[in-house]
């Protein structure tokens, strides 16, 4: 009630992604960390007993937090209370094999590096849900006309599917990218404070052969096929920022989506879920404002913001690793975490509550035809035998007035009856009607979306 | 234990400013926003009773959170569960009284307002408190001679005090930004859904006169001495991006004060303050790390990053409101704030425990004063009679020795000495005593520092 | 046509803003420093002749390029080749008092900041011109009924000039930010290679009084109140960082603006100028495309990203000066200036030749007015005697049908016929009318923008 | 003279990036881009004859700007001009067939991924050549200890090969980020106003195969494996991000290895290549300052700050496009390539002279060694039966007195010598070299390098 809340914390985000960043996440991988450093020692022929890993094993879970606290009052030092407070519980014997070779950013670092790989896995897992709900959905609307728009004006005509398929195409980018973290991702292992390894020099007598195997095999163990070659006393700052700039460009699309819906409820053409009980504006109660939406497109506000935080620690560390990184990175990387989470939170529940109002798109697409269609309608007019002139000129007054009348709000469009009314156009109401059939003008649109769910999503969802 | 706890509530902001953004401030603001609406509505002629007043006045701080939250599942609107709360204590009669005329956006816009006020109110203390330190440091230091650096290689003499002066006009320019901002902080007042204050047209029977007083009385009595004459939904979000601006030049001032510090630091020049009992780096047990000028230079990395969300919302904000600033606002602008405090506190902490090695300060000043001074040195020996260009180029090779002899390790600089040596210099030991003076040296820097002290630090001070 | 040609040069931006940043304009200034420091050194006692002065005078403007880059050429020092190409048009003599005391970062610093104030005004200048053009724009249409809308949704009813002046404010809040950044503005004047002006210390014969004449002075002569009192080699970058604040702070204006314009056209309401003979889509004639609003929005996203590069410049200068500012410099200032000039030739261009389509205004508002009053033809019934409970549901279930029709496209809005006609609701044409007029629902907005242009607007304009 | 000179055109960029975003480049591309249509349309079929496209290909090159300008002028509309000063070439025959179903967005948006690609590939190209730089560089000085910093501390030993080795590790991350986005890049080829290739229903009788061929056969005459299968009006704006991020990835890396050169200058361990006539500072001639490396650290802060500007463009595209990406694009792509270009010439150019003064790296490992290895030694005299807990208090008392004889420059570092005279320490001469030998504290750097080198650089390189 005195603090400052956050609101992703109370508000925004999963209990999952709030769990990767928690406290009792990462003192429990500490302790997982010390425990496999010192099984994969023993592994390769480091004197430890079976007795002392049990020790280190059994007590992974059971963090006392009030002894922690004591000792770092004391010591003024996270990882050394840790170390006592782990210490306290697995004995004088297990303790002296505790930590063997390694520094804080043994910990430190390779924390960091499995919250983001749990998180990273975490939003995979949401992005894909919502992918297989847009494929969904771009499916079962690739053959609705409705108009497209480009500097925001009526253009010509697009299918509601084909402009879904381009989200989801927004997406499918991320989700690569996504995948080409993950398959490049490593573990930090065991450095030094210099990443020289020197401490191991003497622990496997200078055998470089050993370190690298303690190295992998530990990776192993914590859940990555891979560890960094060499690194500084900590890894390259440049993945942190590859992270945010992962979750901007995740953010990025998701703007542009939620924008997008934006413009489509204020045509009334689709309508996110409205709760029953739900207050909109007390004030207004005939509005249904797009609130999730906009949510989203605040939330991706702020994590594009964050991206540049990342690029400034990658640029500013000076030579072997300064602090200036840490603060900053307890801020930016779990709260652009959470923010994404979020984001893909809500757009599944967008996705899966939205309405589309087929009706209204459908007249939205007849009101504009005539106008959109004019030049086809020329087309078949001057086959018939009209003058091209003439009915060029016919048709922009007419126009006109029917723009007017319409602005009016007293009438349907009734340019073709202007039209066919007129006898120069020689055209009957079956050439109109040919004309102005919208399916005959989306082009290729359902087509393309059948080949880019096929080609480009199915692949990613192991569908077919 | 189980969710992302925010470091800047854990551990580096004060309890001031977690307080002004804590759910306890921001909702007893709300009910003295109903009761002072109340208060200057009657006061203008609305009829509102003493007895209605006193029940609002009477219940403002007893906020009982559990039956809001009741509220709050049923409605799942914030402000509607706390007026309903409000309601339960203050009774129906008073009841009837609440919230005329105003909708949410009152509560929370004037409450977002008030809170930046506060939180620049307690910076400016803090601010005003790094000021003092600064300037007492730089008086006390402004004779000191010490190397002056451009391209980070040693160029010519200024002081220390000059040097720390020029941090302190970093932060004198920010405080006159700070002044500015106050002095034309406006309250955003009653406007109404859109802006148009139509609500109260029934109310003071169209009477704008009145409708002005209430807004700026009301203003008044919330503390601000002025009110935005016009706002849509909402002020204006350039505000709150001008706020954004304002915590990141503060950054910037911060980040280039303590990346001088650390390398002073590396220079062994000054040391921050290490406690006692205090672990540093546990390997590493003979380091000075500059921790806290590490920490404050990463919250500015993300305050500065943080800016560019401000600036985001003001530009993408469409007609008379939309709602994406809301979830960022939640984000961007507390932690800015809390981010900034944790700075000041820092920044505060280091300067009144900063040590200076004033012995290792002239140390570095002799080694490099013959180099720095060979020019000087030339003139005074041509003066004397001997020969620019063939003394020119025995320096040039003298020197090129000395710096070797001195990268080896094994000796002092004995320029000085090779030039005494060398007759035809035509120097004496006290013409060479009178060049090298560092005194001599450092130009007008003692003076400049307490021009600009007088001249700009002591008036913000009220000092003299 | 061999090079990248920016589009500032050959598209967007005015002559003036381009000849500030112009290598004439920064060399010819150069020779202005040349010759006002010596006149101001003259004038404080040092030697030297009229005939001096009248020389370095007079060859102020004539620069032979040539010249100067076979000096660069030899020395590769861009400020020594102008010193080299000065000097042989001066002669001998003239050229003994050149440069007396001063550095490199005497001509370049002092020039960076008379080009940035002479940009400022240039921008001020057209400021005014679109805050003038604004308050017309207002006051025109001040009593314009117009639908305000939040969350893109219809809300209530605000005017057209409500609307602008909304605008106008964002560009008074900038118009007040640049005169504060004005009248703040300092000369960097004379202070030698690490600020402490010690080449002065013997010019002078140490006496402080006489370069702080020198410096003022100078800046006076240079077109300047006021003079830092400290710098380093540089003047703080963090002026320059708040330069680029103002210009990301007006480009949020203008993003802004022109998002509102380009909704507003997307709704034919109002409309960018549209030459005669001007190609809009060639494959879609019949578009109005708001492209110059369109143009303001882009040139605003490059300028708003520049900021991040003057705090980060800010931030990492190191000690008594890093060139790591320089080439940095040489890009986002000038480029920022150009973009900001374009930007606001184009909305002074919009501005002067918009259309506004009133009579669709009119008809928007008319199409939901029905809507937006439910709750005030609610009142009405009920003073009427109607059941409040049942009428409410009535309306409900009107709006939805009517709400249907409407986007089939096939009838105006008959909700109000759909009352008159049902008996229960017990109103008449007149009653109904009193409520529906627009007029009646725009509250103050009228008088709001009177009084913002009264107080607000004309104290910059100097007008009433 | 009287304009604006981006200094990316006159001072930093390579005549091979200006070439590519030149207008000669972008129209002769247009050419092949009308060209290669007409070949790809009659290779499947559309009925065009060989002498048509003989004329197309013939005036490729002979670009006439006079009369292009001529008709820019009429038309105010580029393409346009620009097709019609192609028609006057080709004749009325070839004319017929020209622009046959496409819309400007063909030849801009075509012609924007064909520049982004020329311009990786020359990134490429010159990354490369840095990678292999770096590779010899960090070979040759493996087994070259020197003092690692954390903090800018002294910390342990690294050596130099192993420091240069991350540098390069950072280049590598980029060069794979490069190979990604090369390898996933697509052209947007054929797809008409809003994307739905409805122009080529007719032209192709429906057959979405022929249209399809259409697309990837023409992407690869124009040097492109894929295309995307769906786009907009335009291909998704999240690509210019993701180049953006790149560069900006790049430019972090570059940030970071300048720094650390600058410190290293700083320490004059490594010197940046000083040319005989150089003027440095005119006032300091005794200077050598690091500018190049200053340089490429200020280009890096222009690119990271133009990153933000491709996510606000992706994030605020509207449905089918919006011109507000325009302008924006026309300035923070190129340039974001040329700064680029600059900073891999100027690091080539710097590894390509770097002097590395291996005697001053040497003794400053020497003067520090003692302290560093307080430990070891204490370790040491333990094993040899000394007193822990006294021989520590001695070692600190030792340290201090020698650290501050050091400061007073009059001796060089006696640590060893005092330990070795205080008989408690029971240390030999022997002993003690065994421990200081700064080989033995180098861990495993040099194997770490070769390592590196050999998994992750030579498979680059294509070098064993």
């Amino acid at each position: 009630m005195d603090q400052y809340i956050n609101p992703l914390n109370s508000r925004y985000s999963s209990k999952e992604m709030l769990y990767i960043f928690s406290p009792k996440f990462k003192y429990t991988t500490w302790r997982k960390l010390w425990y496999n450093l010192a099984l994969t020692q023993q592994e390769l022929g480091i004197d430890i007993s079976k007795e002392q890993l049990n020790k280190l094993f059994k007590h992974i879970e059971n963090i006392d937090l009030n002894l922690v606290e004591k000792y770092e009052k004391k010591f003024k030092h996270e990882v050394m209370a840790h170390l006592y407070a782990y210490a306290d519980l697995i004995g004088d014997d297990a303790r002296k094999i505790l930590h063997l070779g390694v520094t804080s950013a043994y910990l430190m670092d390779n924390t960091d590096l499995i919250q983001i790989k749990e998180a990273l896995l975490l939003i995979k897992n949401n992005l894909t849900k919502l992918i297989k709900t847009l494929k969904e959905f771009s499916i079962k609307h690739k053959d609705l006309a409705t108009l497209a728009y480009t500097h925001l004006q009526e253009a010509q005509l697009t299918t509601l599917g084909k402009r879904s398929s381009l989200w989801l195409q927004s997406l499918i980018f991320d989700f690569e990218e996504l995948e080409f973290i993950l398959s490049n991702m490593c573990f930090r292992g065991v450095k030094g404070t210099v990443g020289s390894q020197s401490s191991f020099s003497e622990l496997f007598s200078s055998n470089f052969k050993k370190v690298k195997d303690l190295d992998i095999n530990l990776a192993k163990k914590m859940g990555f096929d891979k560890v960094y070659k060499i690194t500084s006393q900590t890894y390259d700052r440049k993945f942190d920022s590859s992270i945010l700039n992962f979750l901007s460009n995740l953010s990025q699309s998701a703007h542009k989506i939620t924008n997008d819906i934006r413009f489509m409820q204020h045509l009334k053409e689709i309508e996110e879920h409205f709760e029953e009980e739900q207050i909109g504006s007390s004030a207004m109660p005939y509005k249904r404002n797009p609130i999730y939406s906009e949510r989203v497109a605040s939330l991706a506000k702020f994590i594009m913001s964050l991206q540049a935080s990342g690029g400034f620690i990658a640029a500013t560390q000076w030579l072997e690793r300064t602090l200036d990184d840490s603060a900053c990175k307890r801020l930016n990387t779990p709260q652009a975490f959470l923010a994404a989470d979020a984001i893909l939170i809500l757009l599944n529940k967008i996705f899966n509550n939205i309405r589309v109002n087929e009706k209204i798109i459908e007249t939205h697409v007849k009101i504009e035809m005539p106008f959109i269609l004019t030049e086809d309608i020329l087309m078949k007019a001057t086959k018939n035998g009209g003058d091209r002139q003439i009915l060029h000129e016919k048709i922009r007054i007419y126009s006109m007035q029917v723009r007017e009348s319409l602005y009016s709000g007293i009438t349907a469009n009734n340019l073709i009856k202007l039209i066919l009314d007129d006898a120069s156009f020689r055209l009957t109401p079956k050439d109109i009607e040919e004309v102005l059939n919208p399916n005959a003008n989306i082009g290729f649109a359902p087509c393309q979306v059948e080949d880019f769910i096929k080609e480009m999503v199915n692949p990613i969802l192991k569908e077919t």
